[in-house]
């Protein structure tokens, strides 16, 4: 167990669980495929909002904010990839956690349930991302680390207000609250399954 | 015909045949249905990039120029989109030519002939795009239209030059040069079939 192990003062609310000790010891004695995975994540990041403007090419007011959002994931994504490289340390393919797979499975395949349930999940990641950043951010021993985890987290938080904002603007406040608790109590229920290698959501 | 048709004074060389003139005329009897299409180019060519980083998560220092090529590229797509709007316009799906597809079929399924065919394509239609932009910028006559191209087409030339100087670091000088000649007549003989909708790679 963490002598000093810090919880951040707050989180975004719409997560059903926080993070185990467990996960942050494994990440916190891995720094470096921790960095690595999270390069993998920014990168995929950038995926899933440029698929979507792929799949609604013609919906209003969408690719003005998924575009914002893939290139700032990909300023992250380059920005790990100069520490790794100060690091002594280069990119290379991770095997991945069940998590994103198993998320993408809840998407339903009707429109629009599609589209919410797409918004809702990109969300959430972005949501898990941020709670598991700002404990990477309080409680790495390494500067370079520390830094570079606060200079992230606050994207993060921001694009799950935009992925949010999206579902709102979209449907009705009452589906949309409904699905997000549906889909965050099944969130917090894939991680609690363990997955042997240290990943972000492992 | 039209009268004052300018060509530009350079070209990339790797091209094997220049653009038409009735391509030309369509193209600027069509600026808005041109310009939704090449916002929907800049966001391909954003996934091509990406796509590639998917592929070769470990490659060396290829990560490293492939995503800044998406954030441009997105940069630009964000510009046609700001465009767009100011003009009371707004993006929309539309069909695509055969160009894209057609060309993706010439990629080889074994590695690393997929890699090689893959940056020698993408760069190709870059280049393709570059001559494009450089015509329309030439000869459009609405203001607007001529400074956004001006200022994109320099990135495509530029873009060009990265994915040939990819293929040139990871092949030979020689395997490089027989295969995009090949790919470059494959791509002249797409562009030389009608295809009806005027579209920037049609």
């Amino acid at each position: 167990m963490l002598v000093d192990f810090k919880r951040p003062s707050s989180n975004i609310k719409y997560l059903s669980s926080l993070s185990s000790e467990s996960w942050l010891e494994q990440a916190l004695s891995n720094p470096i495929e921790i960095l690595i995975d999270h390069a993998h994540c920014e990168r995929k990041a950038a995926g899933v909002a440029i698929q979507l403007m792929f799949r609604y090419p013609s919906e209003p007011d969408l690719a003005e904010v998924l575009s914002p959002i893939a290139r700032e994931e990909l300023e992250h994504f380059e920005k790990i990839l100069v520490l790794l490289k100060d690091l002594g340390h280069s990119l290379k393919a991770l095997k991945p956690p069940p998590y994103g797979a198993e998320l993408a499975k809840c998407v339903r395949k009707e429109e629009p349930y599609r589209m919410l349930d797409s918004f809702l999940i990109a969300g959430l990641i972005e949501a898990r991302s941020h709670e598991r950043l700002s404990l990477l951010a309080l409680n790495s021993e390494h500067k370079s680390f520390k830094l570079l985890y606060v200079s992230l987290l606050e994207s993060e938080a921001r694009h799950f207000g935009i992925y949010w904002k999206l579902a709102q603007t979209k449907f009705s406040k009452n589906e949309t609250n409904k699905r997000l608790e549906e889909l965050s109590n099944i969130e917090s229920e894939i991680l609690s399954q363990t997955f042997a290698l240290p990943r972000i959501h492992s």
